[in-house]
């Protein structure tokens, strides 16, 4: 007999040998249906597995990350039996578990296409029905490699061959007249995969190298239940409509050029608008915070980075002007702002007495992003950030590091962004030490030093091993976009190198000279990144402070234009400048009409009887109509909404 | 007996062969002693030339730009005379008349130093006492090479030998026992030269190569009289004091860094918020105007630069990321915005209801500037200017013209610069067609509607010849800095071309596709140099809306920082942000000192009994103690001063 320690540290006896299946069916039928795979003290692994000792298991559903994971692997190995059945001719290539769904690579002539999608899906249909159950087993690489000849895989044959070196049994698992090379882990059956859905087809090739074979990637996505599937579906559908890339451009925020290049948006009115009003945002909450402006160049020589480190650990994301090889002086462009803002710090001899000094800056910054990586607003070869970087005594970096994050904290609320966040404690990986400066005791202190803090301010953080900057560990602030990719926004780090590298001291009380901490922070990310997630968020329908139009001003008839650019006047008199007026002669409602698609917050409608009781007639983009009402009135109204920055 | 004719169109008779000097005398001894050289039909020649035939003549006195010339490079011959009556051995190579003065270049062993000028201003003095006269005669080439030869002057030899081949004589001066090769006109003689001062001695290399010998520079200036001089000096000492490069360094408005590279400034948080404020300002009247913020990227591939011309008429002065023999793909930074905001016009079909189209941005460019040529703020590698491109109709054009301009001078008269400029109407030169793109007659026809535009609306100009733009022609606003040097702080552009290369079209109410005109501007310039040009204007004391620190709180002792804190938070409350705290143990006088030397305009001291009255002790920078008042009073003063953004 074993101890089994489950959930909620229930330990269980059962019989050496028995399989995690068996275990779950003993805690309920509900779980053992919806079990997917297990972790035994902690390795992920297949509900087949024998316990043989005591141990720790953990039964994992679709709901747990590495269920889902199990759940689309194995629809993508049925994806697979269903290509093999209907094109017998077909080769595989790999089919991994990824991100909302599974995809496989085919090599296939003719080609399959998206019209071919459907057919595929009913022979998946048929597979699940047929309720087979999925076996694993291994062979040794001559083996392995003999099996995958005779069923002509030769991607699997390449692959296995690439790991026959070491020697290791191979895995692979078979469903029926179907057997795939695979480490797994696996469901039981194929039965559990009752929802699923084929959504695309598009080109990929054998191991993303151009230069190899395209592949068709056959992309889907499966569920335990018809409706969830449905529901992820629609969000699908939603996101799509929400993604920055297409309203942006649809709503003319931003639009890209061929002749200017991949990476590089070009900032419509509307964009430029928006950016311009969060960055005074930005800039205002600063200065009110005591941080103090800077203007940095974008370029610099080759020896700053030298310095700083760059030139070393970064120079493939940069863009380098001249060649080193050949040139006396070459520059290149900027790819983070810390050694510029340093310099400022350098201007003169620094006391004590001037710490905490903190620089802010409304910074562009370059990156030499490979073509093809390129996306919307967020994957670019130039973006501006609201950048800092706070020199301070060893005493006040708490206490400094807290104000940064209340400031990051302050700003993601008045965003609406707070709720989507998440916090990593990225730190270096020992591992990969050429990665880094310094050594591995700097890295354990400023660590400690960052944990410490973290704790006391008790920040909920996952850790992410080699997630540091090259310089120091960081805490990063993730969110997910609209399609729920996750990405950095925000990042504070504490650095205790970089300081020393360019001799920036300062005077301390007791006569002796020190290098200052460095905290790097942003406090609102990137304006392009920003605007991107604002744009997802609000589905286009930005609050009025930052509303590109804020007002459109709708004549009823011709005769009533001089009333409206009467009110147009007193609304940017009382200081609401974004007001526009329709002045087509068009239908009032194809004027409201428009005015909606362009998400625009309040229309005022001004008719004949408008004038004569001298009032507007007011509808709001969420609410519609909401009646009449004096211009006074809407003005009190709309400037209490900008001051607080309301969320509708 | 001939027909001269004066100023005034005042027509006298005179003897054939009379000389301009005698003609001076007949009209009175005054404007006699005065004349410096003359114009004969428009053609500048000596007091000497005899007037031969019917002619208009025009005496030019050391008021004249011309007669200051000649003065000047008299002068510089008196000190060629001097050096060789003291260093017999030194060479001659060059010695013109420059702005404020003249210099003359010299190979000398053992080189002169800035001790020996005072010595070499005796010898000047003597010669001028012994009042000898100046006379010019002509030789062949061979004859000029033989008697350089014969006086060992190798630089003046080499001079000669380059114009030996166009067979003309050539010129010389002779005054006493010193010949310089030149071209003249001259002085008389040398007693005008009264008052002189030789001002510094530096190194200078023949012909400006570094290649060759380096010579001694020696700079000086003379004047008619000596309290011309006098005032002068003393101007060029203020000069100096307000040169941007020293006087913005000093207040900690920018600094430069070696590891940067040059023409790369910093700038420091002083500058950052002048020119922050001075960006918003621009960006908030632009917007009342009807100007539609973009932000465009600030690189481009080469083929966006090839449409544009840019690649063809303007490489040499652009940053070229990558190898454009080896790349596929090369960048190069901007040195215009032009090209990218016509991106954002591209970005939709337009009607002809939308021109006017005004799409402004503030807009970083860069330049490739040679090392050395570098200074300050003035000439740098990067800058950020306010920039615009504004598309209309035919029918708009002059409007629009105009407006740009009204919104230029509002800007030069709210920052106090526009009684500093002048205008120049830039045109292109038909004798460098490679240049430009276009064919004369679009040159004509945009010079032409640019004419008759400047002179509707009766702007005083002087014509540029060769200044122009490569694509069209432009009204430059001209401006000197504190030493006197002129530049081009803004310009206004007309373009017909651009349009239809990058294919920019509307249609037009007759349903006909047709190209915008373009007008290129800036409305205050780049803000660099602005900042430079008001550094220079204001000796460092800006305006109070400008002002980087607007008030200074001074406690008379420590027991008074309480109450100094609530008046900085109700400053700050009533909208005047930037107010600093001196909050050291110093005695209020070192502190009112200091803040002075800042340059901050109000200073307000608190002490017991101004806590007791519940007034503030108000010093301005400019008067000095101007009364204790009650906080609400100073606080309306100084926000009515920041409103009308006052010029003290």
């Amino acid at each position: 007999m074993i101890q089994v320690t489950l959930k909620g540290d229930v330990v269980k006896e059962f019989e050496s040998g028995i399989s995690v299946a068996e275990i779950a069916k003993s805690i309920g039928m509900g779980l053992y249906k919806a079990a997917c795979v297990a972790k035994i003290n902690g390795e992920i692994c297949d509900l087949r597995t024998p316990v043989m000792e005591d141990a720790k298991v953990e039964i994992l559903t679709f709901e747990d990350e590495e269920g889902k994971k199990a759940f689309w692997h194995t629809a993508s190995h049925i994806l697979a039996q269903a290509v093999k059945h209907l094109y017998p001719q077909a080769k595989l290539a790999i089919g991994p578990a990824v991100d909302n769904g599974f995809y496989y690579d085919i090599d296939c002539t003719p080609a399959i296409t998206l019209d071919d999608l459907a057919k595929l899906e009913a022979e998946m249909k048929k597979i699940v029905k047929s309720g087979l159950e999925l076996e694993c087993f291994t062979l040794s690489p001559e083996e392995a490699i003999k099996l995958m000849e005779e069923k002509q895989e030769p991607y699997k044959v390449e692959l296995i061959q690439e790991h026959a070196g070491k020697g290791e049994p191979i895995s692979f698992y078979r469903q029926g007249d179907f057997v795939d090379l695979c480490a797994g882990p696996h469901l039981m059956s194929v039965s559990p995969v009752k929802a699923f859905k084929l959504t695309s087809a598009t080109g990929a090739y054998w191991r993303g190298d151009a230069n190899n074979t395209q592949l068709v990637r056959i992309y889907g996505t499966a569920f335990p239940k018809a409706s969830e599937l449905e529901a992820h579906l629609a969000a699908v559908e939603e996101a799509k409509k929400r993604d920055h890339n297409k309203l942006g451009r649809e709503l003319g925020f931003f639009t890209t050029s061929d002749l200017i290049g991949q990476g590089l948006p070009i900032l419509l009115p509307k964009g430029a608008r928006v950016i311009q009003l969060l960055q005074r945002f930005v800039e205002d909450e600063e200065q009110k915070r005591g941080w103090l402006l800077t203007k940095t160049p974008f370029m610099a020589k080759s020896d700053l980075y030298k310095v700083s480190g760059h030139w070393d650990h970064y120079q493939d994301g940069m863009f380098v002007l001249g060649d080193p090889e050949k040139d006396d002086e070459v520059f290149a462009l900027r790819p983070m702002t810390c050694p510029f803002q340093y310099q400022a710090y350098l201007s003169k001899k620094r006391s004590y007495r001037e710490l905490p000094l903190r620089y802010n800056e409304t910074s562009t910054l370059f990156r030499n992003e490979a073509s093809g990586e390129m996306h919307g607003l967020i994957r670019v070869r130039q973006f501006t950030i609201s950048e800092g970087h706070l020199m301070c005594r060893p005493d006040q970096l708490e206490d400094e590091f807290k104000s940064c994050l209340e400031l990051v904290i302050f700003m993601l609320k008045t965003l609406g962004l707070y709720e989507d966040v998440s916090y990593r404690f990225s730190k270096w990986d020992p591992e990969d030490r050429e990665k880094y400066i310094g050594t591995p005791e700097q890295w354990d202190e400023a660590q400690g030093k960052m944990e410490n803090i973290l704790n006391h301010l008790q920040i909920p953080y996952k850790i992410g091993i080699g997630e540091a900057a090259f310089y120091g560990p960081k805490l990063d602030i993730q969110i997910k976009n609209v399609h729920g990719k996750e990405d950095t926004l925000i990042t504070i780090q504490i650095d205790q190198m970089l300081a020393e590298k360019f001799g920036m001291e300062y005077v301390d009380a007791d006569g002796q000279t020190k290098n200052p901490y460095i905290i790097h922070r942003t406090s609102i990310g990137c304006y392009e990144r920003t605007l991107a997630l604002l744009i997802e968020k609000y589905a286009g329908a930005f609050p009025l402070w930052l509303a590109p139009t804020q007002i459109k001003l709708l004549p009823i008839a011709d005769r009533h234009l001089d009333a409206v650019y009467e009110i147009q006047k007193k609304l940017q008199a009382a200081g609401i400048q974004r007001v526009e007026i329709d002045d087509r002669s068009e239908k009032i409602g194809y004027k409201i009409r428009e005015a909606q698609l362009e998400k625009v917050p309040y229309m005022l409608l001004v008719g004949d009887k408008d004038i004569e009781n001298n009032v507007v007639s007011v509808r709001s983009r969420k609410d519609g109509d909401i009646g009449a009402m004096s211009l006074e009135e809407f003005i009190e109204k709309a400037n209490e909404e900008i001051r607080t920055k309301a969320i509708q």
